[in-house]
């Protein structure tokens, strides 16, 4: 095994373009931070991994590249509490706001912040995130020492291929003051725009299924972009996000107005309590990133009746093996499975086709933002056919990097001066409207 | 991935001695039924795995062998549905009694048979069983293939040793009518006698926690044997296991009654219901192998409190796979884990022990029979440190067969008249006690 032990851990933050995709909090900023991970075993093969490249997971990745040295790629359940230990402080591991001071901090109990998409940042989401970037490189590092494909490491795909979904923004035409990367997508801020970027996607992609980022308009524009949606696209599955923007009541009008077109909502109010209560009063499925992004959080939010289908997120929850466990929580409860997404690059969508092609009862289609970038650290990007990924049985995760694109990408991670090295939606958005800040929830 | 396909499913039934030790519905049958699978790559390499020996089984082992020719033995996630296809009956896929007829049949609600000691016999349960000696033959031949220990193969191992607990029963010195094996452990039939047992099981392999058999005698008797354990061996972890078999109160009186000796109450009383009444009354926390068999099981069980530490075997649950689930919906509602127990030989203990070593939150030591047997198909017998087994980085499971005995063991199962090749405890009881029915519970 020794062949398998960990040489070297190189670690590439990276600044990708983003467009100016708006959600509740406000706009993508030009350019999202990533971090490339890159595991080299003693044996020469190197393993690839994707994950949040922010500044506060950075500061974590590093002292756990450093402790991995040595370690087996194959080590993978020693993974969590050699993180605890390297990354842990106690003193943040209980759930806790964003740190982040500044004119955006949350404010109040109810307030979210740029963190706030994914639920409460605590310390362990953090730190699970980072290690999700490590135990992907890891298996990728096996699967090419061993001739074996990242979806036999977990066991076998039961699939194919992945189905995904188009995932539909608001958008406007360019970043404001001149400042990002140009694309010819156009604005998208009413339903025709919507509809027009839906089928773009379609046509394109295959896709057959379409989530809208909501949250950014009052309710009743973004349900009349639903309808639209609906008739452009009839009988296609619909879904509708506003991150936690909305109250009970709006959440419950709205789950009534497009009972007979949405798969599901997705988050319509913030919390559990919230959640439950909407799910109470409403036959559509709810779905979530926000609420349930912990194993901690799943015995209230099951419980309660909170959630229906849970979007899991190999980063949020640790890794592609804890994707699994989540999997099997879900299957025992009789609870829905899909996959989330945030702004990613070609290892992340890759390393979440092999674990979605291992789940035997993934019923809706994944998510993804991959096809909103032009950017990326592979030498092929991933491609779509009538909306899916096939799955291949290359070794690891069957894709590789170009290392002229990782050092253009890195440069202008060195080049930036600290803007853009963290998300920040709201910073973003007061270029546009100076004095915006993340609005509380719920919001309508 | 090729020389990773199966070539070859080799199925060897053997009947293995066992001692006259002593339960709720009867007495063990001086052999107790085993099937041996091995599994061959095309690349030649052989996994091994074991599971029940019984017809039932048996009849289910034989098309699945035939329908695995050709698979990958990485190809795991696939399997349930494999099995269902191929060895499912729907008509029997709900929960149902035993099908077994003849005066041991269970007869009533609350009636349990042999197989009743593993909670009520489902066509799910049996197929998932056979599953089991499947996978680990499959995990087996993959870490052989790839020179990785099947611990690595489940993301590696926690610990370097695994704790097992001694196993007492109430027995016979010999078994009735002179058949059978004969053995130089004597009677245990009174406290005495089983402290006796235990302190040669403490000489012997160093075990530093006693489960004691219960259910056989009036709980008066069952309460001084545990009493006198505690005397002798002052501080230890205790466990008493009567197998469903007392009424509410009974388990109530019991409870209080050992509370400040025991580790834990295991299955004081038959079904969900009544052991979430129990549960309810007293502070000590209670053990199943008998209310949580399923993943089925789990949802109410759990919501009732019914149970505190789920007894996982991995011969249930599908697998050593399937047991890492089952781990992860424990931990994630704060519900404790050990791992259970029948008559097994030593590719069971290993593959238990490889599962065990795995696992974060395993904190009770492990039920086993194995010092029970004087037989075994490897060629070396595993053998206890301290109460420990230590868990290898050979390649596979680290055991290997001794085809001579292996062909011993199937020679007497080829010789056997249908007597011995379905465990059956209350039938072997009659040979003692005429007119020995399977008693109803609760009984006391
Ligand atoms: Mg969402
Ligand atoms: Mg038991």
């Amino acid at each position: 095994m020794d062949r398998l032990a960990i040489a070297e851990v190189r670690l590439t933050p990276v600044l990708v373009a983003d467009p100016p995709l708006l959600n509740t909090q406000g706009v993508h900023q030009p350019y999202a931070p990533r971090l490339i991970v890159e595991v080299v075993t003693r044996g020469g093969v190197t393993g690839l991994g994707e994950t949040y490249g922010d500044t506060v997971y950075l500061d974590l990745a590093r002292p756990l590249a450093d402790a991995l040295l040595g370690h087996t790629v194959t080590d993978l359940n020693a993974l969590p509490a050699l993180a605890a230990r390297v990354c842990g402080d106690p003193s943040l591991s209980s759930p806790r706001r964003s740190s982040r001071g500044g004119p955006d901090a949350a404010t109040g109990a109810d307030a979210v912040d740029a963190a706030g998409l994914r639920g409460v940042q605590t310390a362990d989401k953090l730190r699970l995130s980072v290690l999700s970037g490590f135990e992907v490189a890891c298996l990728d590092a096996w699967g090419r020492a061993t001739g074996l494909p990242v979806h036999a490491l977990l066991g076998g795909k039961v699939r194919d291929r992945v189905a995904y979904s188009a995932y539909l923004f608001y958008r406007w035409a360019a970043h404001p003051a001149g400042r990002g990367e140009s694309d010819d997508w156009g604005a998208a801020l009413d339903p025709s725009g919507i509809v027009a970027q839906a089928r773009r996607f379609a046509d394109r992609h295959g896709f057959t299924s379409f989530k809208l980022k909501g949250g950014v308009f009052p309710p009743a524009q973004e349900i009349a972009t639903i309808r639209a949606l609906a008739a452009a696209f009839p009988g296609r599955p619909l879904r509708l996000d506003p991150n936690g923007a909305w109250s009970v009541p709006t959440s419950l009008q709205v789950a009534h107005e497009l009972r007979d077109v949405l798969e599901y909502l997705e988050d319509p109010a913030s919390g559990t309590a919230r959640m439950a209560e909407v799910a109470a009063g409403t036959p559509l499925p709810l779905a979530t990133n926000m609420c349930v992004t912990t194993f901690r959080e799943i015995p209230e939010a099951f419980a309660r009746g909170a959630v229906q289908v849970v979007l899991g997120d190999h980063h949020y929850w640790g890794g592609l093996r804890a994707t699994r466990e989540l999997a099997a929580v879900c299957r025992t409860f009789g609870i829905g499975l899909s996959l989330h997404s945030n702004t990613h690059l070609g290892i992340s969508l890759a390393a979440m086709t092999h674990v979605a092609a291992t789940l035997p009862d993934l019923d809706h289609a994944c998510d993804t933002h991959y096809p909103w970038g032009t950017e990326d650290v592979l030498a092929e990007r991933l491609v779509f056919r009538d909306g899916h990924l096939d799955v291949g049985d290359a070794p690891g995760l069957g894709v590789d990097l170009d290392r002229d694109r990782l050092a253009a990408l890195h440069r202008r991670w060195l080049a930036d001066d600290g803007t853009y090295r963290s998300r920040d939606d709201a910073a973003a958005m007061r270029l546009a409207e100076p004095g915006w800040v993340t609005p509380a929830v719920p919001r309508w």
